[in-house]
């Protein structure tokens, strides 16, 4: 995810403001280094040649279909007639574009250009980027222009791309003489090393391949940090972070990666204590400052289950200032009647959970503040430090009371949000995941949302996650396996090759950027299915 | 120049042909490399910002205005409202531009795309170059785009650039940070590493500035090799080694670029013996198969102009059966009658001359073979070979006599060339140079050309020149200074820091490949004046 046009309210740093973390934050920025993997580096070969067709039944209206092996392309003469090929690698690559160019006919005595365009999914090589109409850099837009003086050249393009397709497109050379491609590869990187065990034999085949995909959105995403996309964005987020190292505890198990990030984050926090959402490790490890109030709960739940998988229980004591500190948000905002004061948070803070116009962020707010109480509660008793947050009981009881008196509609069986009483999706999954909704209240409340038709579905896979967690959470087993067997089963049918940042089933084209080409077709946030089908094997391995 | 839609008759040459330099060409091109120059670097800083402002009166259209200076752009957000603002160098530099980016505000969240547009004139940078109407290939062109993600960056374009201004354009960024540009400079490089001695006090202005921008068009284009243009082209062409070797030798007297220039082209002859037009250094050096018959004949002149002003007998040996072998042009196409066959060699070969449509070549290459030949002997009798072409007098008063008989009209007092009796400022001035004109009649042809509407003018530069040297040759100085003064006089008025490739007063956008920004405006062949004014400052300095 990436800020757009929501204006971060940044607490001004003051100078002499004191850093509550002084005492800590070089040696988390030292542990955060520590930790940093070395890359896998992997040379891939392309698949062969595929022609762009335009299709209404295909994913955003384009399709590829097969044109060949490479001998369509390599040491034939590349000019304005073969403009525009297009090279399938048959996967999702994150990494370094470098081919080779020959002269096959005669002398070279002119620069020839080219521009290559680099593409996660077929619409992104078939739709002009300009006039960019998008709400994001247009420099995202992975395409290339490359101006080549002397042949033969091995060309790398400077930055790292994630991509499956390349189109190739001629903008100039002399007519005098004939040039030709060979030899264009991708040095794909990630920090995965191991190949996470195969699913039970019985598994159907979409939870299969819904779990294959969402392994390689994962793997993707794994560089050195746990990135949101290695296309856009491609930083450190704590809600992907969250997610990611969810779907990697049950797959690659790469646990240093976990640590490094979390640790990284810590260490790049505010003076005042409150995390940052986001961090970029280059040109120096940094913070983007950008307090966004959900991510910073998170970073607590992630630092829990992080103790619980790993019993790495140093690390966990190292960073429990930072998770306690989070809790000051809860604090600031809870009201003497238990409520959250929503609006006022909204005022001072980034308050995302999804990626939705119109949501309402009232239940998700109350909902996931008693969350990332309860969980903070569990992780100080992991660490021994349960005295140091006696007082989260009694908060965490009276938040769950207030919700259950003011946001429960008995007579429809929904949990309902701010003035206009809004249903949402999102809100009965916090609702749910808070422990607000009993069991039976829960059953009948995500039972109830899909007839309801105002209610607000889920914006993008992110929050789909709080979903089916909530659906599982409240043993609606097979209502789970449908929901992922729908969701990102779609998202398979329609030839997904790792998961969409945004995938809205009834618009394609759905964009929070204003441009759809500018999505990201890998990102992390999508890949939690991996998680789920292998962390509840009962219920989607059969 | 470049070969542009002409079709080089290249004789194959067989696997088993014999190398007639067999024994000598290694040698050549290892003396090529012994004297391949250490090139000089200087960094140069711009000068201010400029505005770029449609004026019908100014060259091409357009002229900049100053804009302020570089705190214009140095530190101040770049971005959609300052994006194409041009930096002006107040010079012709060629070589390497570098720039750095700066985050001046927030956090960088995306990485940013810039377009630079490098320009020698400034039409150049106000002409869009896209759809490309040109005849060369659109690579020349120098627009660049680059994308930046991570700051700070200091960038170097990597391609050679040729410019005095660079157009800056904003194509994309977040709108999240500012960023902003300090430290645009261009690392300049030259083999020239001295200043030519001043001119006499008393020289008028306008020469004194045709001398000035006469020398840095010849210093920007001496590099490792005589290059006949830093922006396009960027070889070694015999045509323009001439004419800069000419001038160096009254200016920078850079003997040993000359030298090496000579050894080049000879080792990389064809194993027929018969000079390719033209070499380049990367990634080898190697020739492009080019077979251009004037060009072959002024090696040989070159050659001899070197041997003279150098005393360098050795080199003159060393490459003697070349030139010798370039004779057997003549004597190819020299029939009984004296006459050279041009229709059968403007069959076999590329016939040059000049870049002007329906130049009839029958004059100028009558001309040039005398012209060839008489050099070729003086070049013998420097070397003592000229027994070795014992037969040259007897062919040449053949050629002379024929060309007198055939190709004077008496009546009107000019030579008259090809089947439609067509008169040409280069016929005139080819028979002079050949000494086919008497001196009389040689200042009657000259004299007569303007009072003829319908006479062939030169079609650029590089004709020119031969022009100019037919008017000295004949004694006409005021005319020689005339057109000195009014030719080049012309572009120094317009603005020019460096000559032109092609400049027709009459229309300043034309071009031999249909579309102007991509001819050169700094173009070798254009420096002669150099020459004319510092060998002859009895008609040009007082």
């Amino acid at each position: 995810m990436l800020l757009l046009t929501f204006m971060v309210i940044c607490l001004v740093n003051h100078v002499n403001a004191q850093d509550v973390y002084a005492p800590y934050r070089q040696n988390w920025l030292k542990k955060a280094e520590q930790y940093k993997p070395v890359l896998k580096e992997t040379v891939k070969q392309p698949f062969g040649i595929v022609k762009l067709e335009k299709d209404a039944s295909a994913f955003q209206g384009w399709k590829t279909v097969s044109a060949g092996g490479m001998d369509q392309l390599y040491n034939k003469p590349f000019n304005k007639g073969t403009s525009g090929i297009v090279v399938d690698f048959g996967e999702h690559m994150t990494g370094y574009c470098t081919f080779t160019l020959k002269t096959l006919r005669s002398d070279m005595d002119a620069p020839l250009r080219l521009k290559l365009t680099f593409g996660e999914v077929p619409a992104e090589l078939a739709t002009p980027f300009d006039p960019y109409p998008g709400g994001l850099s247009r420099a995202w837009l992975q395409d290339e222009t490359v101006t080549v003086s002397v042949l033969p050249a091995t060309i790398t393009i400077p930055r790292r791309l994630a991509s499956r397709y390349v189109k190739i497109e001629w903008l100039g050379s002399s007519s005098n003489f004939e040039f030709g491609f060979s030899d264009i590869q991708f040095k794909a990187t990630t920090s995965v090393s191991i190949t996470p065990p195969a699913l039970a034999a019985g598994t159907p085949q979409i939870i299969k391949d819904i779990d294959r995909v969402g392994s390689n959105t994962l793997k993707e995403c794994m560089q050195t940090v746990y990135e949101d996309g290695p296309k856009r964005d491609r930083r450190l987020w704590i809600g992907d972070l969250y997610l990611e190292s969810l779907a990697n505890q049950y797959s690659f198990k790469n646990d240093g990666l976990t640590k490094r990030c979390l640790y990284l984050l810590a260490g790049l926090a505010n003076d005042d204590g409150i995390l940052n959402a986001n961090a970029f490790e280059e040109p120096v490890p940094h913070a983007q400052k950008s307090r966004l109030l959900d991510y910073c709960y998170l970073f607590n739940v992630a630092l829990k289950e992080y103790v619980t998988a790993t019993g790495d229980v140093e690390t966990g004591k190292d960073l429990w200032p930072v998770a306690k500190k989070q809790l000051d948000i809860a604090k600031m905002y809870a009201g003497a009647d238990g409520m959250m004061d929503y609006q006022k948070a909204e005022r001072e803070w980034w308050v995302f959970f999804d990626w939705k116009d119109g949501l309402d962020k009232q239940i998700p707010l109350q909902g996931i503040t008693i969350y990332a109480l309860n969980q903070t509660y569990a992780l100080a008793k992991l660490l021994g430090k349960e005295n140091e947050v006696a007082e989260i009981p009694a908060i965490t009881k009276k938040l769950k009371e207030a919700a259950h008196k003011n946001l429960y509609d008995k007579k429809t069986g929904v949990f309902v949000s701010g003035t206009n009483k809004q249903v949402s999706y999102g809100g009965q999954a916090w609702m749910v995941l808070s422990g607000v909704a009993t069991k039976a209240e829960a059953q009948k409340a995500l039972k109830t949302l899909p007839s309801l038709p105002d209610a607000v579905r889920p914006g993008a896979p992110y929050m789909f996650h709080y979903y089916v967690a909530a659906l599982i959470e409240s043993g609606l087993k097979a209502e789970a396996k449908e929901a992922v067997t729908t969701y990102w089963g779609g998202m398979v049918k329609k030839g997904a090759d790792t998961f969409w940042e945004v995938y809205d089933p009834a618009d394609e084209f759905k964009s929070p950027y204003n441009f759809f080409p500018v999505n990201s077709y890998c990102h992390a946030w999508s890949c939690t299915p991996v998680y789920f089908i292998r962390k509840y094997p009962e219920i989607f391995q059969q």
